[in-house]
């Protein structure tokens, strides 16, 4: 067990910020609700904005960017996205600080003649100011589609926070369309439902449910709201990303008409999609120990660290130019790896500093391996040791990464499919809810009745899966009739 | 001459607002001074950014993430930097909107009760955050040199704004170093002075002055600045990029302190550089023409666009298929290539779209052009028409695009060379400063001259170059001893 982090058994939500931290993936910052995202987990975050912007970019969306600030009277144009939105948000009123004096004390102050006629809110999402440029754009029919994409920052002012997982900022990317068509509209929101279906389980190797959200949960201005839903190892779920068929309500609200090849004029359709930094906090939470990080090989930034071992200077020379042999022919094979030539920390620190740090795979390279010409293979998941000769281990070990990564989905997989559980009686989903996990439940899809069981659980409607077959019987909390069953879990 | 873009000659501001508009580089947005970067100038960008963040990255910077927003009172610390930013800032000051009446209207207003004790301002630039953490991560020696850079949004209220050159919001990379020693921090702003300078005239074939600013010109809180200054067609100087030896007055201000191996204990000596969208108006303004934008094709987001031709179905077929192998053949070769086969416009259309959008070469491929098995390639600096045999033409056309990368950079260096003149009397700088270019001048490199000559002619000090050699006399302006010659213009 690392030192300083707590064990999940005794705390998880203690051992989830303690591993933040002390895995420098990120770090408190003075900014309330802020946090400082440190370079480990930026270049977490850099593998992930890799492997989904080449994604987006396959199936043909462009990166465009957005002013940060939207005037108050945008955000109030679409009637449910205020009432979504305007809770929790930074408002800008001045634009100029000026000296003055306070309690007798020199300070700055907003000045009063800098005062904004009309005040600007941070982005807390670009609906509003994005689709007030589509009206500029769109005429006609040949203008359609609008495939584009935005990485940002932004803005939603949460009173009780949680690094990566609820932060006043963060750092997300946002795509919006506009389309000719509703089926055109819906088919982009479940093509890119699928593009995070396969980022999650392919990349991440968290397994996770899609379908749709209730009316409840979906997005402040959707139609309808898809989602891809994780399973915490605490047994709690978690949104992983969301697509949204926004209808015309924007169109609407904007005036983004087109022509049609007729010649009438119709609103045009829109889809809005988003993941965060939130998904480094649904990562974390899948797959780490109370060791610290076990990271997916194929967004990890080091895969394999090589720890080179000496006692005296002629060793230090042989490992130490072994290892750098070793690294430039894995960096050749595309793996990313970093040979550890610290000379102030012994090799046990070392492990404990690659564990904690969640690299797949470290290397120890000793005077007696190097005799042997052989390296030890120490994988992260069950510190299991694999002797590889040195010639061959570039090749293998592009093979194990791989099977690495395939083992983590797995793990995960076998945990979350283990947790769903069908319950029929309330007084069973009461009972059920306090293990965790996902309940499949038939339920009456009304607003009322979730809430209901929300106040009474803590648990909500977590997904209507896509593969839900019909299965009427009695709704599990109000016993009028359902069609068929939801997922309920308690949530982040 | 393109359609819609005033020429230079009648007035280059407008060409160049014209420009960045036609070109859909940008667009003006609904936020008073915030400008929207569209797919063409966003994917200009990223070019930009992958080719600069590989140099952070080969010279041992992290990416990391810090918060967007400042509290006003860490602003304040730095007593020159609040003198600096204080003036042009979006101050935050409400966390909530609530419905409410306003003269007789329903509309949304900041929720007084949700006004924030201490107001916070969104970052012009973060050295204040980014080194209020330093201080929590630097305790000893061993924890230096920290060599971080970030990709980020930032503020400054501009009053008069301009597409790229001077806007409210603007991207930008921001980097922050601590060192142990003051000569390891100025060699750290020298190596990325350096950077810029290469990434400036290889990448963006724009030639650059290097050297530091006066200090009336340097950022609130160095104690130098170096700088990388571009000369415009308009003969207008253009600031493309600063690096700054901040000394230890913010480590001072923050408390960023270490204990060296002897055992004392010492303030950290600091490093702040960024370059942003601004170069996206250096290149617009170095290099494009009446007819559109020029792009260098190390940056250019399309480098070749083929034009198939085709009068009826069959030729379509032959001519998009042959253009569509040719295309795969280019991009395996590396080079970003587009196959234009649009059906609703003529081919006249089609290059005068290319021309507007700066793509290096088009290739025009008509069926008679296949019969000879042949493709006409015609460059975008002067229309040159040079056929290929569509064999020979992916090897031929990687070779034609550095040779056009060189060809830009050599056409705008003599400019820039033709525009440096000595100038020994203030009746000789007042004539030739209308002129425009750089005017090489003894100066005084007091304050209140520089002021006074600004004022006098809107010229000021642009760099004082490296190469500059002892050379005295007396000032230009003030008539007192001048040790050297330094440059000066007009700039944006």
């Amino acid at each position: 067990m690392a030192k300083d982090i707590t064990p999940r058994s005794t705390d998880f939500a203690k051992w989830y910020t303690d591993l933040v931290n002390r895995s420098t993936l990120a770090d408190y910052s003075p900014v309330r609700g802020c946090m400082v995202i440190r370079p480990h987990g930026y270049a977490l975050w850099e593998n992930m904005q890799a492997a989904l912007d080449r994604m987006f970019k396959e199936t043909g969306h462009e990166n465009a960017y957005f002013p940060i600030f939207i005037p108050k009277s945008f955000l109030a144009k679409e009637a449910e996205h205020v009432e979504g939105f305007a809770k929790e948000c930074a408002v800008v009123t001045h634009t100029r600080l000026k000296a003055a004096e306070v309690d007798g004390k020199a300070t700055v102050i907003p000045d009063p003649e800098s005062r904004l006629e009309e005040e600007l809110i941070v982005r807390p999402t670009s609906e509003t100011i994005i689709y007030s440029m589509f009206s500029k754009w769109v005429k006609s029919y040949r203008d359609l589609p609008i495939l584009l994409n935005q990485w940002a920052n932004v803005v939603r002012w949460e009173m009780r926070t949680r690094m990566f997982l609820r932060t006043t900022e963060f750092l997300w990317q946002e795509g919006h369309t506009a389309h000719a068509t509703h089926e055109e509209a819906e088919a982009e929101a479940l093509q890119m439902l699928e593009i995070y279906r396969r980022f999650a389980e392919d990349y991440l190797a968290v397994p996770v449910l899609t379908g749709r959200k209730t009316p409840r949960e979906k997005f402040a201005g959707a139609l309808e709201t898809y989602c891809i839903e994780a399973l915490m190892q605490d047994g709690k779920a978690l949104q992983a990303g969301t697509t949204h068929d926004l209808g015309q309500n924007f169109s609407k609200a904007f005036e983004v008409k087109y022509q049609t090849s007729e010649g009438s004029w119709e609103y045009a359709w829109n889809t809005s999609w988003g993941v965060s930094t939130r998904l480094i906090g649904a990562l974390v939470m899948s797959h780490s120990d109370d060791d610290g990080l076990v990271l997916p090989p194929r967004v990890a930034p080091v895969q394999i660290a090589i720890v080179p071992l000496w006692r005296n200077d002629e060793q230090k020379d042989k490992t130490l130019g072994a290892a750098r042999e070793l690294a430039a022919k894995l960096g050749a094979s595309g793996v990313r790896v970093k040979v550890d030539d610290r000379e102030n920390v012994n090799p046990g620190f070392k492990y404990a500093d690659w564990e904690l740090k969640g690299v797949p795979y470290r290397l120890e390279l000793g005077p007696r391996d190097l005799e042997k010409n052989s390296v030890m293979a120490v994988s992260r998941i069950d510190r299991k040791k694999t002797p590889l000769a040195i010639d061959d281990a570039p090749e293998a070990l592009v093979k194990m990464l791989e099977e690495f990564q395939a083992q983590l989905f797995t793990n995960a997989l076998e945990r979350r499919d283990a947790s769903i559980r069908d319950v029929e009686t309330w007084d069973e989903f009461q009972e059920e809810i306090e293990k965790g996990g996902f309940l499949r439940a038939r339920f009456c899809e009304e607003d009322d009745v979730e809430e209901m069981i929300q106040e009474e659980t803590k648990a909500t409607v977590r997904v209507i899966p896509f593969d839900t077959t019909e299965d009427p019987g009695p709704c599990i909390r109000s016993g009028r009739d359902a069609r068929r069953r939801v997922i309920f879990a308690r949530s982040y």
